[in-house]
């Protein structure tokens, strides 16, 4: 935790470096975005996450091209955000924007024992609805071994995070207009069912 | 376009090189994912954008840590997402998630000369809620100075997507049990206002 990857260089009374804090935001952000390098440039896309204890675990086909680059054992950064809205100041300087994001740093490592994957892979399934690895067919054998699994120690991160009001300096405080904060979250609708769907319909996801 | 770096080499049926396609994807995201190089390690932070025609406009503090890297004329890769859903399928290995995705690469280009610092500001403040840049007290030439705006070229890029039901393979649609999609989307609720905020409420953001 006191790597200099995961200093926060700027405005770092937005910063922290707990735990839960982190925990609490890649729990409830419904993908994240997992950074690496390729030919020396950097190369950022979504990913499906899910958390086991202190490791965070991603998920994709083995054969997918990010997971090619965690073959060579590079280094990656996963960061998660959620947008909590839009800050609207006086001015256009204190405009900005309320959030929470944590960062993860390190090097994953390959999960390729069959009950671990299993273990990870539930992780995954069950971090958007909760419970639903239970409700469906586990994974074959075969499935098991085409699925790509990395496991990211949580130990090397940081948390950003602005919430409230605008921060309007003294001299703006008389000028005219709204100021304010419009609120935004991650909202969930009515489930689709497909077509032959049969059963309970699952509960929408507390998140 | 046809940048190796902006070949999806996965799920291809799933990319898309269109122009417009990225530029929906960017205006509808409320802020990006910027990744960089630091230290032959991958950093990626959230940051708040606006789209000026054909340039993506990254906007920070002049002394923000990331745009240290930019400085260096690092490559960089910002990629916005829309998170449109979750996709349950009949076994955990057909569980997936809808979503829409642009990942741009290239080299910014800090912009200096005020008058562009201002467009360039403009779009971003505007990105969010539309018209709020002719609402709101301009910066002053001491706000333009100390702003770090930077402009990439959306030129090279790719789009990424899935939507639509889960994909279960025929062997599993007698399984029992509920498949289908919980539809999700970034909301926006009622503006708090700040304490001592007049004029009109801002229309809410129709994004």
């Amino acid at each position: 935790m006191t790597d200099t990857r995961a200093l926060v260089r700027r405005k770092s009374q937005r910063a922290s470096y707990d735990w839960q804090d982190a925990a609490d935001i890649l729990d409830a952000a419904p993908l994240c975005h997992v950074a690496t390098v390729r030919d020396d440039a950097p190369v950022v896309l979504p990913m499906a996450h899910g958390r086991l204890e202190r490791d965070l675990v991603l998920h994709g086909s083995a054969a997918a091209g990010l997971f090619r680059d965690f073959r060579n054992d590079s280094a990656v950064c996963v960061t998660a955000t959620l947008f909590d809205g839009v800050v609207l100041g006086r001015s256009a300087r204190y405009h900005s924007m309320n959030y929470r994001s944590v960062a993860v740093h390190g090097r994953p490592v390959r999960i390729e024992q069959p009950d671990l994957v299993r273990a990870a892979l539930r992780a995954v399934v069950d971090h958007v609805v909760p419970g639903r690895w239970t409700d469906v067919r586990p994974p074959t054998p075969a499935e098991v071994r085409e699925t790509g699994i990395w496991r990211l120690p949580i130990e090397i991160f940081s948390v950003k995070r602005r919430e409230g009001p605008p921060l309007d300096p003294e001299e703006d405080r008389d000028l005219p207009g709204w100021t304010g904060v419009i609120p935004s979250w991650q909202a969930y609708g009515e489930p689709l069912p497909a077509a032959g769907c049969g059963g309970e319909r699952p509960p929408r996801t507390p998140r």
